[in-house]
């Protein structure tokens, strides 16, 4: 399929998935009191977000239960072993954790706006904002205890989602102290992202398996699929701030580079002998100008740090899309694998 | 026997089991990577603590196990349908917990010191504070999801788990918006109290029964025994701080009146007519007197607030103490008893 095929197929999968993924999310996650603290839970989670966890969740789930879309009951969806699980609660639980962590990490790396709106603690305050992260993840744990079925997988996804929770705080530290370390290795770098992004990933398509009772190779190898995609979404994003129009991305395209913010792509450039910080110096977001950054994205092209990037994406997109081979051969599976080609070709 | 026996028999009973919950948080929170995290996630742990928590956990096992702390093997604990479990893991989660609220409430709070040590925000800074926080929180469920015995019980202690830290984060956003609120009414207070505190003294004591396969109205009760026993602290907490000398108390006496704190006493106060925004209106924790908090406890206690706290702190305390009577009659239920009573008449 072409790449306007595959965007288009995967966008429409995500889309018809998505309303019902909002609708339990108010569902779970409703206006309780304190009506205030339940507001500024539920804030970045009403702002939008594409659902692309809770999507991952509910294709592996349909892929191995042999399911479409259309005739799938998330609620009451069946298991190999003949019970019931609710895979809605199970999504909506990955969801929230994303959305907690999105709270605390914009406190902490001091970011104004999320999905197009003020940040949690500016849109409230940071007390405020640490306490809806709080209760983001204690709901995210009460919501996954009570997915149903048998109480061996629901305490195996419990684990699995305590020690995800783990990792992304180990990979936000690591995040921080990358920030004053001059010595980065590339593998240290992916290491971060793997704990910080992509084991939630991981998270999300183990999770169904585990819930419906596959082996335990087919649960390994759906975590390998999240964990791989996952990291390839985010070198993409590294890639995507220094190519894509600042319009497109919404944020000043370069910022991470005139932020002094290292990637995989100016890691890979200091190996080559660039000079990367002497790339922006003397820039801020405010002052920079397009033809600095053009200047600079040219010099990372020369180095190849950039398409070094680009192929380090591919390569883990293709990693990840063999570990479907161990899924059913349906629509579903298909998805999956159109979906993990859409994180690195999606344009923002 | 006298309050100074009681005294005496509990606080033997918590060193008794102090070290070795001690020893088991280095195991089981050990000194991962990234050091600087966990380093700071084990601060306010290793800065010291009474662990009242955890020991109510063991002891609630040792009832319902009729066994004697000298030969109870915390790590392999009977339970009664003839299964093991890792009681001694559970009452660490629990301590874990605890320690991130600390962590977390002082940032919010701003409180400069916690156990004689400066706070984690101050030690180290509030991102990381923020950080080891979330990280104490997904250690305490990966802990406790890893205790053993029947996964049905162990999951069912998630759930348990789960839904304190969601009411320990609504009673820290209650106790923030009390500060704003002129028209508070004491149940209203009590209802915070029970949500910021006392759950969690609730979940200490039913998680063991729920691990030892209690029957349903056991694990009720231990919940009841901690909540009340836990909202009579609290209380008494209250009390001290207007009745016992600052160098006692460790912090200037008197502080929360000064403060502005609304609690159970000024409540009771407002109702009785007295100007408690009056009484210290003028003082700041630095200038005050012990000559005005002398003439401000006088007026508190004539308006007799300061014996209606005392009388709901006794009130809880009995009422927490009759749930024990669906323990068997031993020395470890003997020592739940005596510790109820302990947690109101300590002096500091």
């Amino acid at each position: 399929m072409t790449q306007n095929a595959t965007e288009k197929r995967v966008l429409g999968a995500i889309s018809q998935r998505r309303e019902q993924v909002n609708d339990a999310i108010e569902v779970e996650l409703p206006l309780d009191e304190p009506e205030r603290l339940y507001e500024a839970s539920r804030y970045i989670l009403q702002a939008g977000g594409k659902r692309l966890r809770p999507t991952v969740t509910l294709l592996v789930g349909e892929a191995l239960a042999e399911l479409d879309a259309s005739e799938a009951e998330y609620r009451a969806f069946p298991t190999a072993a003949g019970g019931e699980v609710d895979l809605m609660r199970a999504a909506v639980a990955i969801e929230i954790i994303q959305s907690f962590t999105l709270i605390h990490d914009d406190i902490m790396d001091d970011d104004d706006l999320r999905r197009g709106v003020p940040a949690v603690h500016n849109a409230y305050d940071t007390e405020t904002a640490i306490l809806a992260g709080d209760t983001l993840y204690s709901k995210a744990f009460e919501i996954m205890a009570d997915v149903g079925g048998d109480p061996a997988n629901t305490l195996e996804v419990m684990r699995q989602l305590s020690s995800t929770c783990t990792k992304i705080c180990e990979g936000q530290s690591l995040d921080v102290a990358f920030e004053s370390r001059d010595d980065l290795r590339p593998e240290e770098y992916l290491e971060m992202v793997e704990r910080k992004t992509a084991v939630l990933y991981g998270a999300a398509a183990a999770v169904p398996a585990l819930l419906l009772d596959a082996d335990e190779e087919v649960v390994d190898a759906m975590y390998r699929y999240g964990v791989e995609s996952g990291k390839a979404f985010q070198i993409q994003d590294d890639v995507l701030d220094l190519t894509v129009p600042s319009e497109e991305l919404g944020k000043q395209r370069g910022s991470d580079l005139v932020e002094n913010k290292e990637t995989l792509i100016t890691l890979h450039a200091r190996q080559q002998g660039v000079d990367v910080d002497g790339l922006l110096s003397d820039s801020t977001v405010e002052s920079v100008t397009e033809a600095e950054i053009d200047a600079a994205v040219e010099t990372l092209e020369e180095a190849g740090s950039i398409e070094y990037a680009r192929e380090m994406a591919e390569e883990l997109t293709a990693q990840s899309k063999e570990r479907l081979d161990v899924l059913p051969d349906n629509e579903a599976s298909d998805l999956l694998a159109d979906l993990a080609d859409y994180l690195i070709s999606r344009g923002y």
